[in-house]
């Protein structure tokens, strides 16, 4: 049933705007974490942005509830069932029949002076399935603010520039064949509508060298590959239920690992070394695990650095470098993307997860009357486990996440001492 | 009855495409020389172009046929009746009843080795109304099959950077609101579509600095002001007619001038003074006609020159400039309105009749695989009248039209020594 009294609702299906790693991650959760209480917040981390004073909070709340009305479709778990990309059957029959059943569980909405508070509470396996299809909802709705400040005209020209910056990136991928890039932009989409007509445009023009999308629901409609390896939220939610114990983000990095070898193989075996600092993690791994992991994705802290420790220490244990994967994911443009694949091609393979940049690369990035014309940097993230508060560090201290009580405490706990700073402009 | 087998035909009326000074000169054709036997002939005058060898001829037939099918409609002859905007009661009953039974003349389309010659014959004031037609049929189709050359994405981003190219026209007449243009650009237009989008954009964006259009269906479809003053096809077939008579030139001239302003006195009264060259024109204009006449349309030649020396013509007879109205309508782009207007401004009425880089202005303007990417320069200009060939001259050597012995001879009767040559881009 349409309950958003709008063109149409946001949201119109659990596979749209859903990154497919949140069903990996999701029934790992489901099978080993099964009645964990997490809590899941949003965050803006652009400066001066005060979201209670400018979206509809109206029209989200109506949005937020249409989407509780939404459950998977019989085709979306044929979708899940039939996928073998990263392995044979890799969902089991009793977690597609949980999907099959559940809806989102409820939310939070509350406007807290300037801003708002958007939490999202119930068991790991469900709330998880929030993260992606919230931000997009907020940053849609954000946009649709801004466009109200336009004339049509004005607004067809937003389309256009955000066409004809497209068409620049193509044609300097298609200058590059070697270059093979992934849509991993659902979450900062400057609308859904828009992501499926970027990824539609990129399969006609930019053809092999489109490997896929994390939107599970437009890799679907493409035919491309559901792109996905994991995410922080793993190592948070672990290490916060572990929090209190001897040596607990180690164990909780060791159970992480093996947890998820053991499930899904070398097909999903992409390390995402930087919730407590790329270092700790590094130094905490075994030899073994080095070797077998098909590769690493880079989501913060300086990238070169990163990849030329990374090759380092992939030599340092004899093994070659060009056997495994780098997966750049941490705000990329087509300029880093160039820089990066000029300094690390032949050395690793190599691959792009384009976020923010490639689908939400229509506004002219300034502030205008108050308003910042751009793109968001929203995030959602763990804030508690089992009323246990969760942390991230990441390799820039401008990422991290948590009460400041709980960061000193894990600080200590991984040897902590990165103190290099970005700011998140995506 | 739709007779163009594909989405739809070029020119669905008569109005479409068809510049409203087509209506005065034709009503003035028909009243004064209503049997004489015209041939209106294309001409492209884009170098390496060779319109033979790249339009469907048989779907320019077919466009063709199609016009022949239009009749003017009841509305669109209610329309002309009740047009004031150049004085009461423009246009007679019995012109209108004649424009009410008619249809276009047959028309010769023959390939001739690369190119095509197309033709129009009949009686002139039926002829007369095929011109600004057969030119947007015909730009349209090369568009066309320019556009059968992109991929899907290609053509929305050549919208695109139209789309962005007149944002930024509009940008810049808005900083300058002292500056009024209107659309004479029917002719040259990349497709009828475009052209109402155009016009549509401006009324809404530009407001009161966008004062109407020369395409008589969207200045009605827009409420502007059909926007229009008389062509050198006047001057050139009277002048046809009379050739051989002594003094042919000064007399033919005395015939248009006489005849116009009796027809139509000061509503319609701009002088297009470069058929044989403007010096030749104004020289032989009387004191009375420099008197009263509203003004003047520069169409060829060096434009600040032209001005200073009319500027300078109107003060040397105790005549205000600043009471008199001088249009602009060569080639223009936003650079020259901007630069004519910085020198003109305050020492005469200024308007711009805006063509070519407003209607037409997607393309790249680049050859690519033997292919122009660009506007065309087409024209549709008398050839003959009763049999005698027409000659054009024009203060730029490069527009002369007629047969090089009518042109020697013509020269002499007008004593043209202008030896300026600017390439016609558009």
């Amino acid at each position: 049933m349409r309950r958003v009294q709008h063109d149409r609702p946001i949201i119109t299906s659990l596979f749209d705007g859903q990154d497919f790693y949140k069903f990996p991650m999701g029934q790992f959760a489901w099978m080993r974490y099964p009645d964990v209480d997490v809590i899941y917040a949003l965050r803006c981390r652009t400066k001066g942005v005060h979201l209670g004073e400018l979206l509809d909070l109206g029209r989200l709340r109506e949005e937020l509830d249409h989407v509780r009305t939404l459950m998977f479709t019989n085709s979306e778990l044929h979708y899940l069932r039939g996928t073998n990309e990263y392995g044979n059957r890799m969902f089991c029959e009793p977690y597609l029949e949980f999907l099959r059943g559940m809806r989102l569980p409820e939310y939070r909405l509350e406007k807290v002076g300037p801003d708002i508070i958007l939490e999202f509470r119930g068991p790991w396996p469900m709330v998880k399935l929030w993260e992606t299809i919230a931000l997009a909802v907020v940053n849609e709705l954000y946009n649709i603010m801004l466009m109200k400040h336009l004339s049509r005209f004005e607004i067809e020209c937003l389309y256009a520039a955000g066409r004809l910056k497209l068409a620049e990136k193509i044609k300097t991928l298609l200058q590059h064949p070697d270059i093979f890039i992934s849509d991993f932009g659902s979450r900062r989409r400057f609308s859904g509508e828009w992501q499926q007509y970027v990824n539609e445009v990129l399969c006609e023009e930019l053809k092999k060298q489109f490997l896929g999308s994390s939107n599970t629901g437009l890799a679907m409609h493409c035919g491309t590959t559901p792109m996905g390896t994991n995410a922080h939220s793993l190592q948070m939610i672990i290490a916060a239920l572990r929090a209190g114990q001897k040596d607990w983000l180690r164990e909780s990095q060791h159970e992480v690992l093996e947890g998820w070898w053991q499930q899904y193989g070398h097909g999903l075996s992409i390390f995402l070394p930087d919730t407590y600092g790329s270092e700790f993690f590094f130094d905490n791994l075994t030899q073994d695990e080095l070797r077998n992991w098909k590769g690493v994705r880079h989501d913060s802290g300086e990238p070169f650095a990163f990849g030329d420790r990374l090759i380092a220490r992939y030599e340092r244990h004899g093994i070659d470098p060009k056997t495994k994967l780098l997966i750049f994911s941490d705000g990329l443009d087509i300029g880093m993307i160039l820089k990066l694949h000029a300094y690390f091609s032949g050395r690793i393979k190599l691959s792009y997860g384009w976020g923010t940049t490639l689908t939400n690369d229509l506004w002219p990035n300034e502030w205008r009357d108050g308003l910042w014309y751009g793109p968001l940097s929203l995030v959602v993230k763990p804030k508690s486990a089992n009323g246990k508060g969760t942390v991230k560090f990441s390799d820039n201290i401008g990422k991290f996440t948590g009460e400041p009580s709980d960061i000193e405490y894990y600080k200590i706990g991984a040897g902590y001492t990165n103190i290099d700073y970005v700011e998140c402009k995506v």
